[in-house]
């Protein structure tokens, strides 16, 4: 959506301010679109990130600090050239691009928003434009039925000023300095969160954060109950949704979905994973392996 | 498929020899399905394979040798044991959910099949399933025109025992021991290269290999084009779809399809990328490296 923008205002350049995913996004969409781009992150993001952003042929600069040293750099830089940053001054249209999220949400439930949804927050943008989507959807007719879906937001514990705000009541969000593995979700100061935390009580839902080794056993438990491997903002969407589920606000009956947002090999330093074990290439080394508990054919 | 097929079958456990892919693949359907998996890999497969394979909760074993060494200790452990390894004893089930692949392109293209498809082998058993998948669309009168899709095969210099058997004009494979970057095509002795080298002549196709080099030019090419991140086996089939083109064997008018079978982020130590500029968080900073050419707002 953001770069359609930027082609069609005949923008010199494109980028954005990113913790990691968006970077990726932007840079394949800049390269598909033939835009030159620059990106800026933090220079403290995983390798991964890195690379899958270097990877097609971006100007990739990497800005000592966190994200909203990033994001603060981004404005002037905007303010002062003819480019489109995607989550500055093309936010609008790059903010309407994520209700993509809810028609295909609904489309897969057979033109239904779900009872509940369960969204990870960065920037706090995603989870108003996926309730905007569903509204649409309704407003125009193309739901079944016109009940609302409560919207609940997840964070990391390490940085969590939007969960804080709900809790506290307030829209009011008191800016954080991140401290969390859930590298992608670490906006200390998040653009939207005042929109987010007025959002999620309203529409009936609520807030909860994960600490670090409750994301990595979301990660591990998706991957091992849905076969789905997350990055660490999948597993604290997971972590959360546990959590809620045991506090009585999701319910068993609940058509509940749950926004993973991002592929675990992008995040995999964040995982304590055992190495594989290594053996001879007989039958006997495996069966060693295996122990006696199988039937033999 | 495979794994549907070892749930109506009853199997204790499923399992594969893979380079890679396949074990991601079969960890994750195993988790979702409930079934308890053994999965065999070569020990010197790259890191994020391997920890994509072991988030699933699976029994991971590395064996000491290249493929062709876990593919003979797997004919082995079936022979014994009451277990469906998805490329050995269910291999039948296995190579027709390849057809898949067919359904979606045709679907993609408008119910029509590609004049030309270009496809990495490893085993060698995709590009037949692919081929009979559009034949049978075409056979129950669901594809807009009758032509036949010419095949164009795939290898990596360093393994490219099928490529040999087109170019000799036969189909008796000799197999090689293999050294590629394209560890997910690494398979020496193929046990579809008969059927892949007597399909593609057939077809009016034909089949290439690509050195290392090529093979990251062609998934840096790739990006920077298409905005689409691939891993070596992709790379593979762009190196190779761009020599078929000079060769004239695949025309500018033909309508073609690259098969980009894999995720980048898969093979990232394959890549030599330069790091990102760091830059401290001002726009001083920034300037210095932009330099002057850009309009200023």
């Amino acid at each position: 959506m953001a770069i359609n923008k930027a082609l069609e205002f005949k923008l010199g350049a494109v980028g954005c301010a990113s913790t990691g995913n968006l970077a990726n996004s932007v840079a394949a969409n800049a390269a598909a679109a033939g835009l030159p781009s620059f990106i800026l992150i933090p220079d403290n993001l995983e390798h991964s990130k890195v690379a899958a952003t270097l990877i097609y042929g971006t100007r990739l600069i990497a800005v000592k600090g966190n994200y909203d040293a990033v994001n603060r750099l981004c404005s002037q830089i905007v303010d002062r050239y003819h480019f489109g940053f995607v989550n500055i001054n093309l936010r609008p249209f790059y903010a309407e691009g994520s209700k993509t999220m809810a028609y295909e949400i609904a489309e897969q439930l057979g033109w239904r928003a779900p009872d509940a949804i369960v969204i990870p927050m960065a920037g706090g943008s995603l989870i108003g434009k996926v309730y905007k989507g569903f509204n649409e959807l309704e407003l125009i007719g193309l739901l079944k039925d016109s009940k609302r879906c409560r919207l609940y937001g997840g964070q990391a514990s390490g940085c969590n000023p939007i969960i804080d705000a709900v809790k506290r009541g307030t829209r009011d969000i008191r800016p954080v300095k991140p401290n969390t593995i859930a590298k992608s979700l670490a906006i200390g100061n998040p653009a939207d969160g005042y929109y987010a935390a007025g959002l999620i009580p309203a529409s009936g839902g609520w807030a909860e954060d994960a600490t670090d080794p409750e994301i990595v056993d979301g990660i591990q438990l998706l991957a091992e109950t849905e076969g789905v491997f997350t990055e660490t903002a999948g597993g604290v969407t997971v972590a959360v949704a546990q959590k809620l589920v045991q506090q009585g606000r999701i319910k068993p009956h609940d058509l509940t979905v749950l926004a993973i947002t991002g592929n675990g090999l992008k995040t995999l330093d964040a995982l304590r994973l055992a190495p594989p074990q290594v053996i001879e290439p007989k039958l006997a080394a495996f069966e060693e392996v295996l122990g006696g508990v199988y039937r033999v054919a």
